[in-house]
C-alpha cells in the first residue's frame, strides 16, 4: 500500500525554490486607520493552503489510508473542543474519561527565517504540519491545539475503545514519522537546507486518571485534559530522538502491539532512559518506549495489501462526529478489523 | 506598591493540604450513554477558579497594578483570535503587524500528580496560571493560547506604540516570575514539595517580519503569527534559568528600558549563551538578554510609590478591546506615563 504525498512535497519544493527574502511589505503606523495601512498591500505570495478546495484535494490524495482503517474521516473541528466533551465549555462540570494525547513537534523549522518571508516560511509549516492533520483525521485524531508548527491530538472519546484509540495515534505518528524522515529531507538538501526532523510522544491516560475541564474562563477558554499522561506525552516528546517516536508503558499496553516494536529509550551516550517519571514513595515507576514505526508500518502494510475482498465499513464504531457527506470506496484490511472485534473491552479494565 | 496575591496563594494552600490521592471516581464504560456514566457522579473536589464570580474576585484583588498603567483591564477574549486581527479568520487575508510574544511555561508541575488527584492538580495549576492571566490582562495583554499550564501571551495591535506593548509584557513576566520565586516555594515546601518554578521568553517581531495569518482550516484553525521573533520567544523560554526572563535585543532596543537590565546569558558551566539565532550567510546574529526582573519591579515600584497625583486614565490609548464596564479608580504613576509620552513613535523606526 503506497500513500501519495506528493502534493504536499511539490508544494513544500515550490515554495523552498523561493529566492531569498525580500523586505517590500507595507508598514502600518500608529496613526492609520486598519483598511488604509494595516492590510498588506504588496503580497508577493499567498498561502496556499488557506485554499479550502485545494486543502480537500490534499486531504483526498491520501485516500489509500481507508485501506487501514476502512473509516470514512472525521473533518473540521474547532480546537479546544473536542466534540464528545463540549457540554463542559457551557456546563463547566468536569468528568473523567480516558483520551490518547499525541504531541507532534517540527524541529529546527525556525531555521527558514533566516533564508524565506515570512509568506514562504508559512507555507512550508503549514504544508508539514497540515499533513499531520490530515492523517490525523484518517485515524479519528482530534486536533486540540496548535503549538506553533507542532500540534497536540487527541486520540478516541466516547464510544471507541482504547484499544482503537491508541492504534489510531500510532499510524498517524508512524505515518507521519515515516514522511518526515524518508520523504523530506530530498526536498531541503536541494536548498542545501539543514534537517528538519520531527519528535513526537503518546499516552494513555485511562478513564480514572483523566479529568476534562474547562481550562481558562468564558470565553478564554479551553475543554482539556488534566491527566500525568497528557503532561508525560510533552515530556516524551522531549525526549524522543530525531523522528523517533517515543510512547508510556500505557501504550505498549492498551495498543496489544508486539513487544519487539518496543525498546528502551537511550541517552546520546547510550545510557539507559528507562523512566519518565517516577514516585518513590509509592513505588511508581513509569516507562516509556522507543517505538519502531518503520518495522510497524512494514508489518500494517504486508497485512493491508495482502487482503483481497472489500467491506463497506470498520465494524468499530468511530467517533461521533465522523463526517458523513463523503462516500468512501474502502479497500479492505480484514487482519487489522480482526484484530479490533476481537479485542473489544470495556476500558480500563 | 504592593501588589496582593494573597487570594491565589490561599486557594493553592488549601489545594495543597488535600491528601493523598483517592481512586474513587466513576469510570465511564463504552456501553453505556453520557448522561448516566460518564459524568463525574462522585467529586471530591471542585475546580474552584471555575467560578466566574469567584475568577472576577480574584481578578479585582490584583487593583493596585492599575498603579502602574492606570488602564482599565482587558478582559475575557478567545484564544486564537486577537480582537484586532479577527477579520482574518473569515476573510483569510494575512497582514503584517508588528506583535510581542510572550511564553510562560510553569516546570516541575507534573511532579503533583504523583501526590493528588487530577481536581487538586487542575486547581493548584489554575491557580497560578490564572495569576499569570490576569496580570497579563492589567497589561493589556492578549491569551493567544494555553500551552498546557503554559501559556503563549500577545500583548500590543493597533493603535498601540511597540514601546508600550514592550513594556507591558516585561511588566506581566516581572510580577509573575517575583510571585513563583518568592512568593510559592514557602507554599510547596509546606508539603515537602520541591520547587516548582517559571520559565520565560520575550520578543518582539516588527511590522515588516511578522504575518498574521489563519492557521489550519474552518473551524479547526487560529489567527497567529508566522514570525522569527514569535519562534525565538519560545525558544528562549527554553533557554531560561529557573524564575529566569529572557528576552530578545528587538526587546532591549524597543523597550528603552535601562541597559544594565539586560546581561549576556549564560550556561550552567559559566559559558555566555549570546546568540539565539545567527545567520553568517547574512551576517545576522541576534542575541538572547537574561532580564533582571527584580530590579526593574524595584525602579518601577519606586517611582509608582512616590507619585501623588491620581491620573484619571493614562494618556496613551490601548488595545482596543478594553472591557469599559468597570469604573476604575486609578493611582497615578507620572514616571510611567511621562516615559510613555514622550517616547511615542511610528512602529518600527
Amino acid at each position: 500500500m503506497k500513500v501519495d504525498t506528493s502534493r504536499y512535497k511539490n508544494l513544500i519544493r515550490e515554495n523552498l525554490q523561493q529566492g531569498k527574502k525580500s523586505k517590500v511589505f507595507s508598514k502600518a503606523h500608529p496613526g492609520d486607520s486598519i483598511s488604509e495601512s494595516s492590510l498588506l498591500k504588496a503580497s508577493p505570495q499567498k498561502l496556499t493552503l488557506s485554499d479550502q478546495i485545494l486543502d480537500r484535494e490534499f486531504f483526498d490524495s491520501l485516500h489509500a489510508l481507508t485501506g487501514i482503517t476502512g473509516k470514512a474521516p472525521q473533518y473540521h473541528q474547532p480546537p479546544g473542543l473536542h466534540p464528545d466533551f463540549a457540554v463542559i465549555k457551557s456546563s463547566g462540570q468536569p468528568e473523567f474519561h480516558y483520551i490518547v494525547s499525541m504531541f507532534i513537534d517540527i524541529r529546527r523549522s525556525t531555521r527558514l527565517f533566516a533564508r524565506y518571508d515570512p509568506f514562504v516560511v508559512a507555507n512550508i509549516t503549514t504544508a508539514i504540519q497540515r499533513l499531520a492533520i490530515h492523517l490525523a483525521w484518517y485515524f479519528d485524531g482530534y486536533v486540540q491545539r496548535y503549538h506553533g508548527d507542532g500540534l497536540l491530538v487527541y486520540f478516541g472519546g466516547k464510544n471507541m475503545s482504547t484499544l482503537q484509540a491508541t492504534q489510531n495515534a500510532i499510524l498517524t505518528a508512524s505515518f507521519f514519522s515515516r514522511f518526515v524522515k524518508e520523504e523530506l529531507p530530498d526536498l531541503f538538501l536541494e536548498q542545501g537546507i539543514e534537517d528538519i526532523y520531527t519528535r513526537i510522544g503518546i499516552d494513555v491516560g485511562e478513564d480514572d486518571e483523566t479529568l476534562w475541564y474547562l481550562a481558562g474562563m468564558g470565553l478564554c477558554s479551553e475543554v482539556t485534559t488534566c491527566s500525568l499522561h497528557t503532561s508525560l506525552a510533552a515530556h516524551m516528546q522531549g525526549c524522543a530522538k530525531p523522528n523517533g517516536i517515543v510512547v508510556g508503558d500505557n501504550v505498549k499496553t492498551l495498543s496489544t502491539l508486539k513487544t519487539e516494536l518496543f525498546s528502551i529509550l537511550k541517552d546520546k551516550d547510550g545510557k539507559e532512559n528507562r523512566y519518565i517519571f517516577s514516585d518513590p514513595e509509592d513505588k511508581f515507576y513509569y516507562t516509556q518506549w522507543a517505538f519502531d514505526w518503520a518495522q510497524h508500518l512494514k508489518n500494517v502494510e504486508e497485512s493491508a495489501t495482502s487482503q483481497d475482498q472489500p467491506l463497506s465499513r470498520t465494524v468499530v464504531a468511530g467517533a461521533s462526529a465522523i463526517h458523513p457527506s463523503r462516500p468512501v470506496s474502502i479497500p479492505p484490511n480484514t487482519d487489522y478489523l480482526r484484530q479490533q472485534a476481537g479485542t473489544i473491552r470495556p476500558y480500563s479494565e
